[in-house]
Order: structure tokens, then sequence, then C-alpha cells
């Protein structure tokens, strides 16, 4: 098995791509892959100390910027890093595809580099979110801002395989994403949706609300782009405003930071409970090959984990489960 | 002035509603009228020791439920204290309304009984959200499932009025709800509504992303009632798992128990910055008459400030200042 990864993808690229891509090599002794300028690549280990002894590298002469628009991917830049890697996975060099680079670019690249499987009618990017019960996957996160039913009922398809093969549970619990529980809650588009993913072969729990979504209610959580988008941020961001007074209120005088050493044990705990690095990255669920998207933030642990969960998506065969669950839609 | 409030809305009524009121009345020195069972109301009343004096009592013999369907109020429950209490209202009985009640019930009561003021498309539910920076005032929190621009234009203009006048703020930054800043962001409904913002008589800062909402990066929030409801009710999620685990920390053994009393005055400080009941209620922006929605689980100091809310509502003139605002649309 080889995972590729953009070496020039994330707000950290390179140094803590390889220092990751470093961890992963040797904690899981899989073949990977790094994609990006050769030269500096080298260089850049060079500086950091790390070897890359046993992981290849495939050259690419440029990058995708944040800036740059999605579609450049696919002409004006297709020397990126991110290009080059879509189309080594399109052409089996490589198992999967992690990047930490602009979402919309490896949307877009996936779209039409590595494609989708047969039956799938958009791909949805899926982030994993943690909840008081462990952790929940959202489709979609952003990369369909309008959905049809019929879309929404292949992301909670799709979610609940992922959560099945990947985190072993049995019955995932389905949501569909909702401004209240009632069955005739929300627009048209809901009250489609819920009428398919009753009737679909998955643990359909009804609709929930948001205030439950952090409570862990469901394992898979069902909702169009626009919607999936703003519960992603918003989690993020009221999460870092609390996080930020907690520290503000453990660091303000002496007595505090003495409060804050006796409550250390429970903090570590609830920290690596939030932290977004332990699960992995934002699979993209619907693509022919795997395509994990890494937090553009991303840090060496994070990179290293979205490796990890790279080779559990090939090993597990995820992408075979779903092609055969998408029988029912092809042709 | 005199405020209306119903006497068997929210979770905690009649109970916490009375001693509400008694508050409002003895702080405020204003007049208040409990809508609700008289038997009922003097029995609590009674029962908690509340004196009653200074407080009349507008009688009704029912109520509504969270169960009820939002209809009801208009023909099935129209002897309950929410319909009452909307009555005397519209017929000049009292200045304003504050219900904990079902809130589909009070927007179907106030679009039909109380009505909008002439020229708005659509009254919207607008919450108060705590922030950084102190809060913002979110609309569209869920009266309008699916919405037209300009709609949201209007919503943005009443909010901006409502920050101007109530908590004074010079300038209110308005932001449009949207998956990134850029103006090419979003369906076409944030591109049409972000070209009627930006030509708009307020002082529209441009798209933002939810991720920063919490930060205190708009004074007024402008969504579709669907994405606005879950940005209302994810935050109080997202909110309520943080303070969870914050107690369970610090009550987890003897020692984070003494490191909570040494962090005690942060911990008030910052419980007092996230309280919902600090800012009242969620006025219903464009309703003809003032119409506040307290939160269903107030107790009576959530009673109180939904009162002191809606006084300044009344005193501030928001419904004359909307009405003008809203000339270029009638007709």
């Amino acid at each position: 098995m080889k995972i590729l990864v953009d070496g020039f993808g994330g707000d950290n690229s390179p140094d803590e791509v390889i220092k990751g891509c470093r961890l992963a090599a040797d904690e899981y002794g899989v073949n990977i892959a790094l994609v990006g300028n050769k030269q500096k690549l080298e260089e850049a280990a060079g500086k950091l100390g790390v070897s890359l002894s046993g992981i290849t590298i495939i050259h690419a002469d440029g990058f995708i910027t944040m800036e740059d628009s999605p579609r450049d991917v696919l002409k004006k830049k297709a020397d990126s890093s991110m290009a080059v890697g879509l189309k080594a996975l399109a052409d089996g060099q490589g198992d999967a595809f992690v990047s930490a680079g602009n979402t919309g670019a490896l949307v877009m690249g996936t779209n039409f580099i590595v494609r989708s499987i047969e039956g799938v009618k958009r791909m949805a990017l899926a982030p994993i979110l943690p909840s008081e019960k462990g952790c929940f996957m959202l489709l979609d996160g952003g990369a369909n801002l309008e959905c049809r039913p019929d879309m929404l009922l292949q992301f909670g398809l799709m979610g609940s395989i992922y959560m099945n093969k990947i985190l072993h549970l049995d019955a995932p619990r389905v949501g569909l994403v909702n401004v209240g529980t009632e069955p005739t809650k929300g627009t048209q588009l809901q009250h489609d949706t819920y009428e398919l993913l009753q009737k679909a072969d998955c643990n359909f729990i009804g609709n929930i609300e948001c205030r439950d979504l952090p409570l862990g209610v469901c394992d898979v959580a069902v909702a169009d782009g626009f919607t999936g988008n703003v519960i992603l941020k918003l989690t993020e961001g009221v999460g870092l405003t609390f996080v930020n007074n907690l520290k503000a209120l453990l660091t303000r005088n002496l007595l505090s930071k003495l409060a804050a050493l006796a409550v250390k044990p429970g903090l570590l705990e609830f920290k690596k409970k939030i932290d977004y690095t332990e699960y992995g990255g934002a699979p993209l669920m619907g693509a022919s090959r795997p395509v994990i998207k890494a937090h553009g933030s991303s840090n060496a642990k994070a990179f290293k984990n979205a490796v990890r969960q790279a080779i559990a998506f090939v090993s597990e065969g995820v992408v075979d489960t779903i092609k055969d669950s998408m029988q029912a839609y092809v042709g």
C-alpha cells in the first residue's frame, strides 16, 4: 500500500507534512510518496533533520494557494502538488491521497481527475466532529451548497458505511439535520429526504436538532453543504472561544495558575476529546479512490493521523463497499 | 406603559413568570398585566408568597403547550393565554407582549393577530447571542425557513435599528452569514442579498463565516431561518457541552474542587458573559407592536430582563423607526 501526501498543502507545509509522513512511515510501516517540489522538500527535510528514507518523492513544480480559484487545479496549476498528486492517485501510483490544501480545489480536482464512484450523484466532504459520545461524521461539510434529496440520501448511506468500516459501529445512527425532530419540520428538501432515508438500508433515527449534535445524538449527520459548512465552522468557532476563555481563566493570576495545575489531568483528557487531529481529516466520500482533506492548520500529528485514516480507508475497502451500495443508482 | 406577560408560557410557568414580573414591577416601576387563568395565577402567587399588588391579571382560560400546532393559537386555542395576550396587545390594552411559550404559535399568532408593519415582507425571530465582544442579533432565528433576498435585506435593516436603538451602537456592523468571506461565495440567495445589502442604508461589512460569529465579527448576523435556527441551537449545544465538561473538570476530586474555588471570580464573569438571560429574549422584528419571545427555560431573572427589553423596545420607539425605514417598501 502506498499513501500519496500533498507536500505543499496547509498552513504548516512543507515542514509539518514532512514530519507527519516520517511519523506515519515509522509507526505504520506504510509506503509514503510525498508530492511536491523535490528540491524544496529535500531542503526542508535537511533543515529539520528528518530522514526521508523509505519515503519517495513525486516531483511537482508548483502548488495551489488558498487564494487560487478551485478550477485552477485543472489547468492553470496542473503542475501543482495537488493536481499531480490527484493524477498519481487516478493512475494507480498510490492507493490514497492526503492533502491539507485549498478545499475547493481539492473537491474540484477530485471530481474531474479522480472522478466519483459510478452511481454517486455527488461527492460529499465529510469532516468528523467530536461529540460527548466520541465523534460523528458530517456530510456534506461544504462541497455541495445546494442539494437534492437523492444526494442527501446517498450522503447518509456513505457516512453509514464509513462509520461502520472505520469506526466499527454496528448500526451507525443516521440523523437528518433539521429545525425540529418531528417529521413535518423543515422545508421540502427535509420532507423528501426524510421519506427516502426512512426507506433506505441504514439505521435512520429521524430528524435531529443541532442542539443535540455535540451531545452525540447521531453517528452520521446529513445536511446540505451550506448548512454543513455552517455547522463545521460554528462548532470550531464556539469551541475556540470557550478554550480561549478557559485559558484566560486559568492563567489570570498565581492562584488560578495553581488551580490549572490541580486540574491538569482532566484538562488534558478534555483537550484530547475535542482535538480534531485525533480523528484524521475529512474524506471525500464518493470518490472512486480515497481522498482525505486534512485540516488547513494540521500539524505533524494531524498528518500522521490522516495517513492512518487513509490506510484504514484502503484496507477496510470502503470504496468497494460504497460501490456495491451504489449499484441501485447505476445506469 | 403597560407590559403584557404570558403567564403560561415556558417550562417554568407560571411560578418563574410570576416571580419575574414581581421583580420587574419593583425594579422598573412598570405596569404589568399577567395573562392567564386568574384563579391559577393567584393560587400560584399565594403559594410562592409573592404579592401581585400593582400587577393586573387579564384572564384567559387555557394555554398553548409545546405539542400544540402553531395554528392552534388562531382558532382551537383562541382562549389560551398567548392568544388572549396577543389580542390585548393588538387592541392597545398593553404596549408590548412577552411570552416564553411555543415559538411557532407565537410567530403565527403575531402574524395574524398583531400583524406586521406595513412594507415588512416577513417578520423575523431575532435572538441575541453572546460573543467575545458582547452580543449580536441573529435574524432570522427560525420564523422563515426559506427566504428571498428582499426579506434578508429587511432583516439586516431591522436588526441594525434594534442594535442602534437598544444597544446604542453607532453603526451596527451587519454581516451576511456565508460559507466564505469573498462576495462570490454561497448560493444565488447570498449573491443577490449581498448586492442588496451593499446598496442599503446600513453598515454592511460583507459576508461572514460562522467561525468568526462567536468572536463578535458583527453586530447583526443575517441568514435564512433554517440556517439561523441551526446557528442558534448549535451555539447552545456546543456551549452546553463545554460547560458540562468544565463542571466535571472542576468537581472530579477534592483538589479540583479547591481549584474551582481559586478561579471562582473568573468563572462567574465567564458565566455572566455566556448567560442568555442577560440579554432578554428574541424580539419578533417587524411586528407592528413589540412581541418578545423569552427562552423556553426562562427563570425569574430571564423574565425580568425580557420585560426590561420590552420597556426599552417601547420607549426607544423601535417600531416607529422600523416603520419609517420600511416606507421605501410600502405600496
